[in-house]
């Protein structure tokens, strides 16, 4: 099995693809469409369960949820991967979408998505840079930190 | 009038395309790009009033949030069905946003949005299975419990 | 330097496009693909920091925040401008995400995204017409009421 460039990158930055995590409920990880995907929005799995669990204000320190940010991203490549057989398909991250589970006082968010958005441009380089939003909400799904979506466009 | 095959089975399934709902502000339900079509949020309805309210995790169950999920998503069909003339048109649902009013401590987002997904399946098959991405959120307009948007795909 | 005819309307209703907004995080304003432009959210600027700070249903008024949901819109279309250099180039506004910061009991998301929408279709007239989808959330970035996002398609 040869490995992408992209996956060169993220292992020569030490992160590593996990397996594609099992979606939490009844979509699919990916919907190509033409030249563009839409990824799913993808929760920390450790050990082949949701973690990085917390709120941030409350629970978990933005160190903390900038690892679970991470681990959403790793998620969402490998969701990618699996629809498209090889990262080095990517054109462009066009799009990333990030909620982190806040307190109403804790306004820090971009801090946490930050680490989601400098993990895509480890992978892609300069076309990993996208645009993005990031909100905090009150609750995510299984009680995790942050949960990361994405819209790529595909060569 | 002749009900389209996603109609039939909508109604085989023992649902009814409601009338359009009436967007709850200065916007428009669909914008047709080429062959995507954006959809706005849409909330449920019910005798053509904003219903099925409440916040998960404080006084209403999954169970009558999954009937506003699906009443959310008999909305947006509506919509969508006047803006493209018929469903038979869809190709593909690319994706499907679900947000769910939780407390802090709600955090099954993903069984209320299932309902969502479910229909979706219902309606167009194959052809509805989408990328997702379900948050809970601190309020949502009128104060209902669920609120769906979503992209499709056109033929 | 040619004011466009989008920016004529703006200046005709009072509206003048700030300089464009410094991204809150590692992330780009605008990315273009094809005929689409994806925008990041934009928070509302004040004397080039954030500004418009609360929460609905706590500590600020929907007036107040209607006036956040219109800076931010004015800084996403400054955001715009500086990447497609004249907004008479923009075809379609396709859809807006507003997210307002909210109490659990705040449930007029819509009034003040409206003011986002309105202000939308002053810049763009009928071409400003857009699908929307407005949620209540726990906090934002920097503690502000209102963040916009955007989707706009380009002759």
């Amino acid at each position: 099995m040869t490995n992408s460039k992209v996956e060169e990158r993220l292992n020569e930055a030490g992160f590593v693809l996990p397996a594609a995590p099992v979606p939490q409920g009844s979509y699919v990880p990916v919907v190509i469409a033409g030249s563009v995907a839409y990824c799913s929005g993808v929760i920390p799995m450790q050990d082949g369960a949701p973690g990085v669990k917390g709120r941030l204000g409350v629970d978990i320190s933005i160190d903390e949820a900038r690892k679970g940010a991470e681990l959403a991203v790793l998620g969402l490549l490998a969701n990618l991967k699996a629809a498209i057989g090889d990262l080095d398909k990517v054109a462009r991250v066009a799009r990333v979408g990030g909620f982190v589970a806040s307190s109403p006082d804790f306004t820090d968010q971009p801090e946490v998505i930050n680490a989601a958005s400098d993990l895509m441009i480890v992978a892609f380089g300069e076309d990993g840079r996208h645009a993005r939003t990031a909100v905090g909400v009150a609750a995510l799904p299984r009680g995790v930190a942050v949960e990361v979506e994405a819209i790529f466009l595909l060569k």
